[in-house]
């Protein structure tokens, strides 16, 4: 009997494309990751589906954009009946497990409508988006919320604390060993008060080794969704880590005087938001910069002992693995901080993908320059486990044949999209809050950027690859922008909406006549006429 | 204690705008109908969502458009959990009934995954759009589906047959009394093989009268559909409206040689259609246009009937009363049959509401000419009852203001949608079936349409009011088209697809800064910065 096929999907958070060593990043350390790059393929165009958390991963998790899945926010409940990732796994008998964050919040009214008790299995199913939570931890734990499982490891260490995960594992340690306050950035040079052994990176790996353990006397395939908190803020990391980096291994800030010039209104408006204000200013990159890079090497010393781990228990063979991010992070670039724009520091993101078939071989460490999106993970899953991909539900594609060294035509253009009416600048741009919306369109060389109520944004990534120029007042570039607008236009009008309704049934029904076989006659003339028509049906049947 | 109010909500199937008396057809006689426009409002252009019964119905009953509820053609499931009426009524307490048609094909997948029992009173909901089938009957009952309640009624009164309802109600019965099938074209001058009485309509009028009977005891608030399968195919009528009318009485058919020459691909691929084909033919209109003018005074006629009950039943000062049709039929107009494209006789419905507050006295008996679509019904009841209209959810607008002689800011133009994928038309035009797509925008007087992989349509409503010259292909037009397809593309990229989230939560959010009241603490420098934002969300809180 073939062995079970596997799939490990690692999902950094906010962990942006260009800080790993594989990806070009000068003084940043990630061996493994970078080993991992070449036993497989680095895509070099991946781009999320919205710059932030939440939405992003909701595309992740459904394999469509936010247009289709509704959840446009953080904390914005997917609605029940939203097909996940989860749902057409389990159609094939695959696990997906989940050991980490998600930022799904369950849809309590959609439940309660449908008499869903969120403790059935069916309700832990909808409200956990799909996934089997054998330890869900969104990662952000201020008081006053439902404490992770994270707390009580951490006491049974001997870290107590009313809210240990923000006590020990959060916090900064003053030199006199007197607590930071780890979310503001002036303390992000502190090291956390918890040994690296305990703090949430290895933690995480831990529970995934645990999961990875348990599951063999299972016996069933799984996905199992590997997905760390860091290096996003908190900037807080454990020693060596905190301080394995300095000032100096600091790459130099991308900006120019010249975006702060008669900027975009939404860029402006973001530019002015005090993290991003904050985060320009150079002494909270030299605070940030260091700890983020420590809390990537942290990760990547994770990924060492994962990947020995499958090694041994000699999974490797069978083991599809993802390395990604769900967005990333501006750190000082272009005057900003966080994520919120299209910027390559925010909506470019790491993929490495390591697909253990003989197939696969030729592409061994290779790189790809296709444009790939977020959403295309859960097909490409599907795929590997050999399921049929619903094509008329899931909008991204499967990756496996460009990780085969096929050459199968592709997109031409990757979207992204970005709802900002939770934020302040709605209020700064006084937009109502159904119009606060940004659509990116990229070809590969340009980035045009809808926004809804402005004119668009234009960035040419070939003669201008920092994205300093904004050339979407350039009349020279009417007609770039035209093509981009048409291809938004599309792509809008063809959503992915009529998910109770296969293609193979569309199809069917057309081809074979149905209407007229099911007795319903439309504008028939006579007997005559329908008789031909049967007659025809029946001809046809018989080919 | 106020009585209880209620909506009547009554629906005919195919019937066209034109074809009423006080629309101004000019020998059709429907003094009951135009009696109802004297007592309310008549909207004179009302367009439905989708010209075609599934579509047009789901975005009647959901309040939304194609695009978002996802029901593109009849029997395509609205999936478990699409917010409709009957759950936007029953949390105002409100009962949403049925007596007759919706069209509704239940998500079994949907509930399945979702552990929801079909006949529950939840699976019941899920199935039947919403409603509380008092009487479900969608009209169409060929042999081999499941039978309606009427064949048993029809048994009951002695019309035994395998298939009473094809057998007696809508077959023809020739000169010496033989059958002949009601299907087909040829015989639609033929009468009804049962009498007047136990014919469709009158049954309906007759369950719809026994609820309200009923209703009196429960004294729950209710919103009745009573949803007629009339005029619809087959067009077969029962005496004396079977021979009311004559081909006298037809007016000339509204179509121009000029249509046929190098018409637009898709219109021609629809002209091409059996359908088309069979009612462009005049002896087609001779046999089908009387019967159709028939099946509409019949309704007429049981029109009166339900007046007559409602006002000795006291309930005429309560009762908002709707009459209306889902789309019309082109009855060989542009050499068409059946509905499917966007001209008037097919895309507008006729549209009457009799609003019985006193706010609505000065607007009786007046004619509307503001751009209303199907999706506004339900905001418009949800409104009568005094509840909240989710504007998250509905897409439609509440048409009380209008009929209380407000002057609200209004929609500048109308969307209608059709996906043409389950039909033959698709092979035709060897469209891929995703790419099946035809969206309308008019503006009261340009009708545009895209048409997706081809150039659009463009009618010019006051120029050309018959819509005989397609000017999308005309240079002198491009403002025009560049104009409404701005509008399109606003449309398409603003759906309310975020039914989990209201506004108000969204507008309480960044308003109040919560994240921060929350404790989670983004890109803040130092505990001064925190210090003076508590303060001033403190400070803020005390205004």
């Amino acid at each position: 009997m073939a062995r079970a096929k596997n799939v490990l999907w690692i999902m950094c958070d906010q962990l942006r494309y260009d800080y790993l060593g594989c990806t070009g990043h000068p003084t940043l350390k990630t061996p493994n990751i970078d080993g991992m790059a070449k036993r497989g393929v680095l895509f070099t165009k991946a781009y999320v589906q919205s710059p932030i958390c939440g939405p992003s991963r909701m595309s992740f998790y459904t394999g469509r954009y936010m247009r289709s899945h509704g959840s446009h926010w953080n904390g914005w409940p997917l609605r029940v009946g939203e097909p996940t990732l989860g749902d057409h796994l389990s159609k094939i008998g695959v696990r997906n497990v989940l050991v980490g964050k998600t930022h799904m919040a369950p849809d309590l009214e959609g439940m309660k409508a449908l008499g869903i008790p969120p403790e059935s299995v069916i309700g832990v199913h909808v409200a956990e988006c799909g996934f089997e939570p054998y330890e869900r931890d969104d990662g952000l734990h201020p008081t006053g919320r439902p404490r992770p499982k994270y707390d009580e490891y951490l006491r049974s260490q001997g870290f107590e604390a009313a809210n240990p995960w923000e006590h020990w594992a959060n916090s900064g340690a003053a030199e006199d060993g007197s607590l930071q306050n780890g979310w503001l950035l002036v303390h992000a040079d502190k090291a956390a008060r918890v040994p690296e052994e305990h703090s949430e990176t290895p933690y995480m790996t831990r529970r995934a080794m645990d999961f990875i353990c348990e599951a063999e006397t299972d016996g069933r395939p799984w996905c199992l969704h590997l997905s760390y908190i860091k290096p996003h803020w908190p900037y807080i990391a454990p020693e060596p880590y905190a301080s394995m980096y300095s000032t100096d291994d600091i790459i130099p800030v991308i900006r120019s005087e010249r975006e702060r010039q008669n900027p975009h209104p939404v860029f402006g408006a973001y530019m002015d938001m005090r993290y991003s204000r904050n985060m320009a200013r150079d002494d909270a990159r030299e605070k940030v910069i260091p700890t983020y890079m420590g809390l990537i090497t942290q990760i990547d010393d994770q990924m060492g002992v994962l990947m020995k781990f499958l090694e041994e228990r000699d999974l490797l063979d069978t083991t599809l693995i993802v390395f990604t991010s769900d967005h990333g992070d501006y750190l000082g670039d272009h005057w900003m901080g966080e994520k919120d724009l299209f910027h390559e520091q925010s909506a470019k993101i790491p993929l490495i993908i390591i697909d253990p078939s003989r197939e696969a071989d030729a592409t061994r460490g290779t790189r790809s320059d296709a444009l790939v999106e977020g959403i295309d993970l859960a097909p490409t899953f599907v795929d590997y486990f050999g399921g049929k991909v619903p094509g008329h539900i899931l909008e991204g594609r499967s990756l496996l044949p460009l990780l085969r060294g096929e050459k199968p035509e592709w997109r031409k253009v990757a979207f992204s999209e970005y709802d900002y009416a939770m934020q302040d600048v709605r209020l700064k741009l006084n937009q109502p809050i159904e119009r606060c919306r940004l659509f990116m369109v990229f070809d590969g060389r340009w980035k045009y950027i809808h926004a809804s109520g402005f004119r668009p944004m234009l960035y040419d990534l070939e003669t201008d690859p920092e994205e300093f120029l904004d050339r979407g007042d350039d009349p020279e570039c009417a007609g770039i922008i035209a093509r981009l607008q048409a291809e938004l236009f599309d792509w809008a009008l063809h959503p992915s909406d009529h998910i109770t309704t296969p293609r193979e049934k569309i199809a069917a029904y057309a081809d074979n006549q149905l209407q007229v076989k099911g007795g319903v006659l439309i504008g028939i003339w006579d007997e005559k006429e329908l008789a031909a028509i049967k007659d025809g049906i029946a001809q046809r049947a018989k080919m």
